[in-house]
């Protein structure tokens, strides 16, 4: 069931939003081998500019198939990054430890749940999210101690798994990377970063702000690793 | 957070299918004190009755607030309740053990992460889900071990139990019930059944088909308590 039927690849299904990181993450999963199956959700962010790019990324890359699924989480309300609330801007990558308004609840839980359903249906027993626990938002559903949980409830959720003919596997490869490590392993494996789009809040012209906490760590991340942003610095 | 304005009543989020153990599960919170916002999911399902079911239940109880979420699982295929694969049919209920092509992909933990992001914007504390391991189909997310390894990943997956603001409870009050108790229970609390759906495969009069699986459970659970189901047997 997990192999490719045209070659003995396995299958993963990877999370991808158009930014650095799961831009990287898929990158990761290429190389380790597996026929990727991306998977974006158009969740009623702010800008189209993500998605944009999610498609521009998978296209680059090959993959064997793009779901992009609709989902409106605005619905729910009270997030930064979906409703009608400020975003915070120039915070200090060490000040970010708090949750901030751009934070969407539940959010990698209902990504990583809908990438459980589409690798169940795939026979796929692997799944990839860009998550980063150490220069990121702080963002609860990015630690390691939520990605292992969720792996175990995944288990005891699906036929799949209970049969025994699955043991799936969250996979997180930057989870313990910093940004200035992941700009160089994307760079390793070949990542053209101008396809990616990591702002909050594009401006007019369709440039990055500079000022949100993605660009922010965003620039950081280029910086330390001494390579030039292709998309300049907002 | 998790008071009404109104009152002091205890929010929670009540996924509602319009079914039989659905509608008995809002029956039961209602009961217990909880203030209770209704959670439906248009996921592609093969007719309308189901969330039309929903609706008239969820006006019946008068809730706070029902949300019905469109997301589309027919992107990610296989399945008899989704998809143009056939139902299955006459099943004894003591043979349900083996999980029917009627399961859904991940279908309970998508629709729990749903009512965990709404949860958490409510400030609600308190999920309830219908699910019953006795008399049921055999899917793997209806089972009390799942149910605790999602709760246990709720808990580290969001921002309010992070802070420590919020304990989530994941509330099954139909786990260990046979459908016979549950139909006495939702009787008991004024439950009128004529309001809900069941049948996954209804015929042209609109009636119950009678023959599949949740079909067979309904006049089983009524039988056996003794009851006349208001929708006839089909």
């Amino acid at each position: 069931m997990a192999s490719d039927p045209d070659g003995d690849r396995k299958r993963a299904v990877v999370l991808v939003s158009g930014g650095l990181d799961s831009t990287t993450t898929l990158a990761i999963a290429r190389a380790a081998g597996f026929e990727c199956y991306a998977l974006s959700v158009d969740y009623g962010q702010r800008h189209r500019l993500e998605l944009d790019a999610a498609s521009r990324v998978v296209s680059a890359f090959g993959v064997r198939d793009h779901a992009v699924i609709e989902l409106d989480l605005r619905r729910f309300g009270r997030s930064a990054l979906t409703a009608d609330v400020p975003l915070p801007t120039k915070r200090a990558p060490d000040a970010m430890t708090d949750i901030p308004a751009t934070y969407v609840p539940a959010r990698n839980t209902i990504f990583l749940s809908l990438a459980l359903a589409w690798a169940e249906t795939l026979g796929a027993e692997d799944i990839f999210i860009g998550v980063n626990a150490l220069d990121y938002s702080g963002y609860p559903d990015c630690r390691p101690e939520y990605i292992e949980a969720f792996e175990a409830m995944a288990n005891l959720a699906t036929k799949a798994g209970v049969e025994g003919r699955s043991r799936f596997t969250i996979h997180t490869p930057l989870v313990r990377l910093s940004k200035a490590d992941i700009v160089r392993r994307g760079q390793h494996l070949g990542v053209d970063y101008a396809l990616t789009w990591s702002c909050y809040d594009p401006q007019p012209e369709g440039r990055p702000c500079g000022m949100c906490d993605s660009c922010i760590l965003r620039a950081k991340g280029f910086e330390e690793a001494g390579v030039p942003d292709p998309l300049g610095r907002g």
